[in-house]
Formats: structure tokens, C-alpha cells, sequence
């Protein structure tokens, strides 16, 4: 096998982790290409197809990812094109086969680390915001003008924090729900993702306001979170007027607290990563996502925590996790949500069905652990140490999975909710996604697209199917980045003021 | 039977209807109580309860908002007190018995109008904005931050719209969906309500912003809306910043076009009024709604429209509107939609059961009719002309009925995308909504209420508990000031600028 790490500069295949026993196709190649360190591809090659870096006896593990994304089903020669013709699954998928791949953790790396803001009770924010939160959509309109007071008008030269310069501002985060809703699981689950941004370090007070005849009633909500919480409702004020006043008036007379506050250096171990894909394209499953994953295994190697998510893109492929699991408990979790998702498609009507398509098959995909593979690469290769619902708390540290939809506004705000301090998207056809109070980087999947959308991209892992970079290369810039935003870095979405509108708590029932 | 109208003032009787054989107690009245036109109260009857206005035979129809509550048990005198022991429903509910109650129309009164936008196809608007819609969140910052450059900052005292006096703002409409979503129903159902505002003509001019690789795609959406429709997409523009400059360059380009546009006299038959209740209390039935009801039969009989909707609040008296249905097929339509919602809360484990609860009976509701006629009463007694889906165009004039959720902000969205062009809203508890492009006029049911939450009230029909004015006067005030909204008199929710959070598309699918 050729050292993958010091070859794969300028060269056809793009190798996407060390362990890899195959590579990927940068571009098609023809029969008979001699590539350095004496592989010779034996014939053509489609663009984004496989190549065997070493020889496969029928029956061995192939590995993508650094991870196994099938079993030879006949011998395999070096340089040869592995498909369907030469690679299945066999019976791998039909066991989940809990803690079978569970390594032993290596100690935790120290010495990295960022500027953070400590909380008195010991958590640590990346950002230092005031927050405004909303029972319902009846005190959106009274929210947002509470934090319109506070706005920067850049047009009229007009800044109502000057005075404040530590705090990073204040946000109103509204959503469309609140009402015209059941009280079970749904309302749970609303009052679960407000908890979650109530105490998030991120802010230094919350307000929180409600209209007073709404389901999610503000009282019961949000004890525990961070200090001087208050609590408004319009009904109990006299009106949205009176109730606007209150609340400015309230957030004016904290202001110099948050500002007293500065950033003191914190581990590595205090990062908290919410992974993230949108607008994926052909590139995402071969760039950004297994980068983001080397510098996930980063983070976990730094004592740091990395918040993995979107369950409908690990069905049928749960078994890649499963494995993974560092407790019986663990995987049985998993499983417990992947039988959810099947009832809850069903009762919809809904396919969840993520088998390789046609299409993905043309394109060099074989099988559906490679095709989940390719989102679930963010995560790395370490253990899976917690599986948590949508926005509850992510306690453990290492790799966390939270149960939730691929959409992503509704996905990163559970993440956050249950604790993200900083989010990392890739993004293929270009997002513009951010969020607040937690900052949000961008990962270009591609060069072109990286340079049309220059004004929001924050990282280009294009380089990687350009050849200027290995996966592992880039996948170190990655964690600095990540380290420099966590520390107070501005992320593209931050120097446009992203993250407000794409607050979206997950509705999962009907509304009434 | 006495002259209610006449007699109504200081009585403790309330009389919802000129036609009603029964009285609604405004306060506990005494056994052997004397009123006004010789009824003596025979038994001690607690407030919201019925008194007969009139002697009744077994079998005889009990009339409560000039409608059938039910049906007498056994003879009730003058003066008796009406309740579960003498009042029934018998078979009614089971027979929707369509057009059994259809009237002859009156000919249209007229002479009454307001100064309305008529737009260049003939449609009638009461305002004027330049709007910004979004198919997908993915879009929204970018939404808001084109509105934003043409806001007013009244602390800063800058006015970008001060050349343009006859434009009432630029408004972003935007909302959580349009992606990680199936293409069915839960699609159509958005795109039908982007259309509906897309062409309203409350706006002189629509920009449609979409990130480019989002499930509701721009293409294809908002043929043959408002003139000098512009579609952009973030990807195609470049990203966030350049897509911003470039709508705001659009927007200013064409201020002048609606800045030119002039109100004109037309008559009230261009009325369309979204009816809804919110945040509603026992007195909601007593005095808003019917006297909501009373002015939309005066819409009515003007030849305008009223748009209905809540469909869960109709759940299991549906009988109430299909014997009012102009035809056979608006009667059936109705009943579809009743068994929709059937299936969608069975699938989803949720219950639509409305019949009355001990509270509701011992607060004097004795039928389910007469539970349901509560929040039906806004409608008044017309016949049911049209039965919509949520957000489809209400092409008939006279009552229609839009099927939808009774949550608040989404069933205002749908009427709006429907085309109403004034939002009449009851309150018991002290909503704050408010509504762009179209106004929102709201109406208290209690004098308490309206006077604690003045900002918000924009008329008081706790006049009618007070015993200061009847039900039909307060039709006539509601009326009066629903053509003077139209007609550019700002109500309280636009003077403090609500309207842009409220707008909420009804989402019936899952989120994936
Ligand atoms: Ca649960
Ligand atoms: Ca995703
Ligand atoms: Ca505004
Ligand atoms: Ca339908
Ligand atoms: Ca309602």
C-alpha cells in the first residue's frame, strides 16, 4: 500500500483517510495510468469511482473513511475499479453488532485551547449575548423590537452598544409555534429546545416573554438557566407597548454586567462541535465531510465534544454508528430512535428509504453504509459515547448523536439547544446558514463554488479534489479554525449578522 | 316576545340576535324577576345562561344567534329558564341536511365604500406595500436584511421611505420551511400560500428570494402574480451580500411606481374580511362574535365577503354550515374537509372532540351546536357560498368558508393568501396580533380587558356585557370601522408595526 499521506499531492485518486484500502477517482482515469508508488490503475475509472490500493482477498474488509463500507466478494487486485461487480455487504447490515468496532481511547491530548467566556457555574461560552425568547409566536413582533432597541443602524451611523463593547448583542429568537398545538410530545419538546438556549453559556441573561393564554406557558419553563432570567408576559403587562418598555428598560439596567466579563483561555476540551451538512453536492462525501471528520477525531483527541445529528440520513446505515457504540445502552438508544423514525415516516407516508440510488451508484457509490458514509464522515472515527433526543443535553465528552431531522435550521438549533458552542456546515451547492448565540463556519466543498460565494464561505476544502491538500491537512485547519472562532474568530454569517431568522425549534405534530 | 332591540339597554338579558327565542343571563338573576316588557324570570338562572324570550312546544326550534341550538324537550314558558332539562339536539347532528336552511338573498345594499388601491387588473387593495417573500428559510436573513434597508429607525430618527409617502413600507414575509420537506402535499400547500400573497394586491410589487437548491424551488411559482415580479437566488447572485444589494437596488428602482399609485372610492362589496377568534374567553360568544357576525351580515348584504375558517372549531356541528350551503357541492366540499381532518388527527393521536365539557355547561353551553356556534357566530346567518382549502383563492362573494388550524397566525396567513384584504379578530384574553400586507383590526369581548390592554384594542364590545349598546349596534361600529381600516385608518397593531413574524404558513408535514 503507497504512504497514501505523502503521495496524494497532485495525484488521480484523492485517499480520504490513512486506513483507506481504496481510493477515490479526482477525475476519471484511463486504463493503464501508472500512478506514483507503482499503482497502476487496470482499467477506466469514472470520475468519483473506486480504486484498490491494495489487494483483497474475497471476504476482506474494504475501507472508506477509514471505516468498512463492505467486503470483497472476489479477489481484488491493486489498481483495480471496485463496484458492484467486486464489493457487497453480505449480512452486515442485518446486525448492528453494538460495540464491535469500540476502540480503546487514546489519552487525551492538552496544551490547545481558546479565549472562552467562563461562566460563574463553570460552563464556557464562545460568544456573550443577551437573549430574547419567545413562548410563542404571539410575543415574536413585542421580542424583536425589544432587540431592534438594541440594534446597530449602520445607514444612520447609530449604535446603542457602544457603551457596550464585550457584549456581542442582544438577540431576539422567535419561532412560529407555541400554540395550536398538543400538549405531549410536541410541547415537550418546544419547552426542551427554549430550556436549552435559556442556559446556554453563549448567553450572559435571557429574557423570556410570552402572551399569557398560550399552551407553552412561560411559568414552569426555564428554572435553572442562566442568572437573572426574567420572565414577561404581554397579557400580565398591559399590552405589547407597555411590555416592550418593561423588557428594554430591564435589559438596559444588566447591560454593564455582560460587559464586565472577559475571556479567559479554556482546553480544547471545553469545544463543543455541532457537525452539519446542507446543499450537499457530489463532492461533500470526498472533501468537506471526511475533512471535517479528521479534525471531529481532533477535537475528541483534545478532550472536546462533537454533536453529530440528521437520523434520516443514517437510515438503514445505523449499523456504522451501532458498532461504534462505547456502551449496550448506547446502541440500543440508537436503535430505539431509528425504530421511531420508521413509525413516524409511516405514519406520514414518508420514504426514508436511502438505498444508492441509480444516480449515486453512476456516480461511484456502491453501497448504503458508503452512501451514509459520506454525511456521517463529519463525525470521525471514535467512539459514539451518547445518544440524546433532540435538544436534551449533550453531558458526555467524545462523540455525541442527537436524534433529529436533516433540515437544517431545525437541526443546528437542537444542537445548540443541547449545548453546541460552535457549529461547523459543509455545504456544497452554497449555504448561507447562520446562527446565534453560537457561531456558525462554513466548509466549501468545492473550489468553484467557494470562489462564487466568497462573501459567506469560511473554509475551502475544494483544495482537496484541486490537489493542493490532503484530507488530513485540511482537516487540521479545520480545528484551528474552529479553536480561532471559538475564540471570539468572526465566521462570515457573523460579519452579516446571520442567525436570528434560522432559530427553528423541530414541530413534530400537527398544528391544531 | 318582546322588542329586544328596544329593550336590550340596562337589562339583565343579553340578546344575541333580533330573531333569537332565548336570552343569555349578564349576570345571575334572581327567581321572580321582573323585566322590561312584562318577562318575569321564573327560576334563579346563573350568568351566560338562557332565559326563553318566548313560549316554546315541545318540538319547537330554540333560535341563539338567530340559529338552531337545538330543540325543546318539553313546553318551556316565557321566562323559564333553558337548559339541558328542556333543550335537545335530537337527530339534528346526524343529517348535514345541506341547503336546508339556504335563504333567498336580499338584493345588495349600496352607496357604502371605501377609498381603496384599485390595481390595474381590476383587484382592490387597502394598502400598499412592496413585499418580499422567501421560498425557504435558507433565504429569510437575506429577506429581512433587504426590509431593513428601508426602515424607519425612529431613535435614529432616519426615514428611508420619506420620499415615498404613499408606499406603507417594504415588508420581508418569512417562515421556517420550504426545504427538508417530501414534495406532496405539505409543498403544494406552501406554495399555494406564497402565491396567494405573491398576487394579493396589497402589494404593488413582489420580490421572491430562494437560496437555489432548496426542496420549494422559485421556479415555477408566482406565474401571473403582481406586476414587475422579481425572482432571485442566493446562488445565482453570489451569495448573501450581493443578492441584498441587488434587491435593495431593485426595490429602489420602482419606490416611484407605487409611490404614484392613489386611493379611490369603491364600494364596500370589495370587502373581503379574514373572520378569526384568538386567546378567546366565555364571553367571546356573547358579545364579540355575534356582534362580529352582525357586521359581517352587513358585508354581506353589501355584496362583500367573509372568509371563515378553523376548521377544528366546526368539528362535530359542521351541520351548522352545510344547511346554509348554496349548493349540494359546497355543502359536500365541507363535509371532505370535516372528514380530512378526521383522518390527519387520528393519524397523528390527536383529539378534535368539541362537545360541551361540564364547564362549558355549567357555564350555560348546552349543545355542541351551541359551543360551536360561539366561534361561528363571526359569521353571521348568510348562506355558506364557497368551501376553500387552506389558501386557495376565495372567488365567491358573500361566506366562505377557508378549511384550516385555528391557530392564529397560520389561519390569518391562509385567509390572507386567500385574499382578504381586512383581518377582523376577537379577543377575550388579549391577543396582540397583527398582520402585513393586510390590516388587523381587533375586537375585545370584555370592557376590562379593552381597557387594560388599550394600545392593542382597537374596539370594545364589551359595551354589549355592559348593557351599553346591543349586539346589532355593535355590528354597525364593527362595520363602520372594518371600511374605514380599508379605507387607510391604521389600526393599533399596524401603528406599533406588527405583522411580519405573524406571517405562518400552515406546515402538515413532517419536518426531515
Ligand atoms: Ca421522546
Ligand atoms: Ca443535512
Ligand atoms: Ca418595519
Ligand atoms: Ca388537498
Ligand atoms: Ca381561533
Amino acid at each position: 500500500m503507497p504512504d497514501t499521506r505523502a503521495t496524494i499531492i497532485d495525484q488521480p485518486l484523492i485517499v480520504l483517510h490513512p486506513d483507506d484500502s481504496v481510493g477515490i477517482a479526482r477525475h476519471e482515469i484511463a486504463a493503464g495510468t501508472a500512478l506514483q508508488g507503482g499503482l497502476v490503475v487496470a482499467s477506466r475509472v469514472p470520475a468519483g469511482h473506486k480504486v484498490a490500493l491494495k489487494p483483497h482477498a474475497a471476504g476482506d474488509k474494504i475501507l472508506r473513511y477509514g471505516q468498512i463500507i463492505g467486503f470483497a466478494s472476489a479477489p481484488i487486485a491493486v489498481g483495480a475499479h471496485v463496484h458492484e461487480h467486486n464489493l457487497g455487504l453480505g449480512e452486515f447490515t442485518r446486525d448492528h453488532a453494538i460495540g464491535a468496532d469500540r476502540q480503546s481511547p487514546a489519552p487525551h491530548l492538552t496544551g490547545r485551547g481558546f479565549l472562552g467566556y467562563r461562566r460563574p457555574d463553570g460552563r464556557v461560552g464562545t460568544r456573550n449575548y443577551v437573549g430574547i425568547l419567545t413562548t410563542v409566536n404571539c410575543s415574536a413582533h413585542v421580542a424583536l423590537s425589544v432587540a431592534r432597541a438594541f440594534e446597530r443602524n449602520e445607514m444612520a451611523g447609530y449604535d446603542p452598544l457602544a457603551e457596550f463593547p464585550n457584549v456581542d448583542g442582544v438577540v431576539a429568537l422567535t419561532h412560529k409555534t407555541g400554540c395550536g398545538m398538543s400538549a405531549g410530545e410536541p410541547l415537550q419538546l418546544l419547552r426542551r429546545t427554549l430550556e436549552g438556549y435559556a442556559r446556554h453559556p453563549n448567553f450572559s441573561h435571557v429574557i423570556v416573554l410570552g402572551l399569557g393564554c398560550e399552551v407553552n406557558q412561560v411559568g414552569g419553563l426555564f428554572d435553572g438557566g442562566n442568572p437573572a432570567l426574567r420572565r414577561l408576559t404581554i397579557q400580565g403587562e398591559g399590552g405589547a407597548r407597555k411590555t416592550i418598555a418593561r423588557a428594554v428598560e430591564d435589559i438596559r439596567a444588566i447591560l454593564a454586567e455582560p460587559n464586565a466579563v472577559n475571556r479567559e483561555w479554556v482546553p480544547a476540551s471545553e469545544l463543543k462541535v455541532a457537525l452539519i451538512c446542507g446543499g450537499s453536492d457530489s463532492y461533500s462525501g470526498i472533501t468537506a465531510n471526511p475533512a471535517l471528520g479528521a479534525a471531529s477525531d481532533l477535537v475528541v483527541r483534545h478532550g472536546g465534544t462533537v454533536i453529530l445529528s440528521e437520523t434520516p440520513e443514517t437510515f438503514g446505515a445505523e449499523h456504522l454508528l451501532t458498532r461504534r457504540a462505547a456502551t449496550q445502552a448506547v446502541g440500543e438508544r440508537l436503535v430505539d430512535r431509528i425504530r421511531w423514525w420508521e413509525s413516524y415516516a409511516a405514519a406520514h407516508g414518508v420514504s426514508l428509504n436511502a438505498n444508492p440510488t441509480p444516480g449515486n451508484k453512476a456516480g461511484g457509490l456502491t453501497t448504503i453504509i458508503e452512501k451514509s458514509l459520506g454525511a456521517i464522515a463529519k463525525a470521525g472515527r471514535t467512539n459514539l459515547e451518547q445518544v440524546i433526543e433532540y435538544a436534551e443535553p449533550a453531558t458526555m465528552r467524545g462523540l455525541v448523536f442527537m436524534d433529529g431531522p436533516g433540515y437544517d435550521p431545525v437541526q443546528v438549533t437542537g444542537q445548540i439547544a443541547s449545548g453546541a458552542n460552535v457549529v461547523a456546515f459543509t455545504t456544497g451547492r452554497g449555504s448561507v446558514f447562520g446562527s446565534k448565540p453560537v457561531p456558525t463556519v462554513k466548509l466549501a466543498t468545492n473550489s468553484p463554488m467557494y470562489r462564487h460565494m466568497a462573501d459567506d464561505m469560511d473554509i475551502n476544502c475544494g483544495t482537496i479534489l484541486d490537489g493542493e491538500e490532503s484530507v488530513a491537512d485540511c482537516g487540521k485547519r479545520i480545528f484551528d479554525r474552529l479553536l480561532a472562532t471559538a475564540g471570539g474568530h468572526r465566521s462570515k454569517s457573523e460579519e452579516q449578522d446571520f442567525g436570528a431568522p434560522e432559530f427553528a425549534p423541530w414541530v413534530i405534530g400537527p398544528v391544531i
